[in-house]
């Protein structure tokens, strides 16, 4: 049913719920302003590349993508800054959440200050994920008991980790998931949040595979 | 090939060019708050009038309407003051403008500082707007004028009344849409911009007759 | 230096940093409409209260709050929802996090399906109190574990539970504030963040008095 | 009284009201990301420089412009396409408008299909700009009849051309004054707004002169 689905993460998804627009939407959105309309598919593709190239990007405005999006909630929060779009998240105030944590393969070592990571020792790795996972255990079990004793879950929530998976719905237009996609998959970001960005870049690339194109040009330039 | 299609006024119109998601949309995403999904239509149904009736407005947010609208310049610069959507609009910068102006039946009269309207006396309308309409002419004479005479459209255009009719595509999503329609179907809006108000809200109550159905109860209790 | 500084929770704060703006301010954009300014204050207070009563809301963008809190993670994330404002947060991605959890007073005590809360028995409510402070304990040291064997900061902190301190800059006009506090200072909002915007809301009656007069009495009528 | 003040084009000006923020508040809102504050300047202007050079851009919302604008309705048609912004504008609906035109000094020609501009022959420019004055005196004649014999303002005034003056306030962030600067203050746009940018870009560079530095050298690249 979905137009696409992609596993993201040891329990997150990426799926696209739905979809709007697409190529020839920021064309016809374009060419209002000279009173014109689609053309021929080569004429068409050029124009979606000097539109971006020169910076007109409210064509891109009226192709809309809506996502269900499984994922961490610390991947949540820096998702969420992103505020030309529509959120709709599963509430821990009205629902119990499941025992789904986060657990990453490897643990990222940092040298101070620097932000260049590698993989932890692997002896070491391993032990330090026992430990994590057993943290997790511990605050769910807590978590349980809260609730048994009749403790709201809008309280007993809080002692869960920022490793646990949430879910909702997000529309957003291309011209704010192109910002999304700049700043998420740049090596900058969060790994966790590049693996996010990178199934989106897929649909979109799939959805709208002139603008997609030049965009990836111009992610190049900056 | 359009959705939805209706003259305004005398040379305006508002199409519905796309159309994304709907009243099961709207459950979709409120159900996510809780872990769950579409159910029933009447269970369904209450839910879309709780949100409304409880100001619970994201989950409207992922329905996108997409309109072509046409309509004199003085009705599109209040339309555009509703800043949470996406415009594209012919330009006078690059485009040639055609003589379409709007030409009212009826000029409205107005008592001093009341804003109470009433129909101008017969014979003085007749008269007045045959002036009107003949300033109109001489406007788009001047404009092709300076045209023929190499005069940039861009500086041409500035002596074009008002009136004059534009074009643009505008999607906006079901929460901001109904923002709209609240504040321009209202009686104290300029007679024109509630002639489009009332056409936008038809295509609204036909795409999402749930949604409608709670929205106009709200809108006698303001 | 603050313009108002108020301790919300046990480690929380809302401080006032700087402030634009006014009810006066409110009264000079209005009167632009009919190209006037500032007249007599009564004249203006009752303009005040014109407009607010009649959502004419744009006027009152014009007053800037820019506030420094400081509030649990399961707050923050409810805050940032409102994206018609600035946020700067606190990263935990390049900071190490202090150990500073929220620790409720009392837990509330919830029926099935009812969101009506009672506090919990005295003696289980200590009990359990004990229980959540000794995990976030646990949670902190693993932390700090983490941290010592080198694991990145962005790694180790996902651990850390949702009662977690977090800081942010948050700029935010007076039109949406209002909203803010229609929704926050709700008895259907969460207790917690019920308390950050009684805090925001004697701010915003301080700095805009003839605004709020209005704004409390609209609250009451919905 | 006012910050600053300039002539812009043959009526119109640019009012620099209010002002909040400046480079510290930048730098303020992006230190909390590592739980910091202002330092020395010289490393305090670094930091405004780097943020804007890697697009760290949410810092640059916490600064806050309050403008009177008064411009020519088609120069404030591609103004009020910005849409982070607050506006309140003089309204022809409640306000009768006054007798101000924009006359261009020289009228810009343009060879077809080509948007290099150069002036018009010097005689068939003053020929061309009399017929304009001429037009503008009639139709404005017309306006004063229509209301003479008791129209509404909100009909009489769709007779008036698009080079009425008009007048409004504005608030607007720094990033997003940025935005618009960089648009409206490219040689692709109108030659009239780029004067409103430019000076615009001169309080900019007055009340936040780190931000404007840094903000040039970004313009050259693009």
């Amino acid at each position: 049913m979905d137009l696409f689905a992609e596993n993201v993460l040891d329990h997150g998804f990426v799926r696209l719920v739905d979809f709007m627009g697409g190529d020839l939407a920021v064309v016809q959105a374009a060419r209002v302003s000279v009173g014109k309309d689609i053309t021929t598919p080569d004429r068409d593709r050029k124009l979606v590349h000097f539109l971006l190239e020169n910076r007109h990007e409210t064509p891109f405005e009226h192709s809309l993508f809506k996502f269900h999006i499984k994922c961490p909630i610390f991947v949540a929060r820096q998702w969420f800054r992103h505020r030309i779009s529509s959120y709709n998240e599963i509430s821990g105030r009205y629902t119990e959440m499941k025992e789904e944590f986060y657990l990453p393969q490897t643990l990222r070592a940092q040298k101070n200050k620097n932000y260049v990571y590698t993989a932890l020792e692997e002896k070491m790795n391993e032990e330090l994920l026992r430990q994590v996972e057993n943290s997790y255990q511990q605050a769910f079990q807590l978590y349980q008991t809260l609730l048994q004793q009749g403790v709201a879950k809008e309280h007993a929530r809080i002692v869960l980790p920022l490793a646990l998976y949430t879910e909702f719905y997000w529309s957003v237009n291309a011209r704010s998931l192109m910002n999304f996609l700049m700043l998420r998959s740049d090596p900058h970001a969060q790994w966790e949040i590049q693996q996010y960005a990178q199934s989106l870049e897929r649909v979109f690339a799939a959805q709208m595979p002139w603008t997609h194109e030049i965009f990836c040009k111009m992610k190049t330039k900056v």
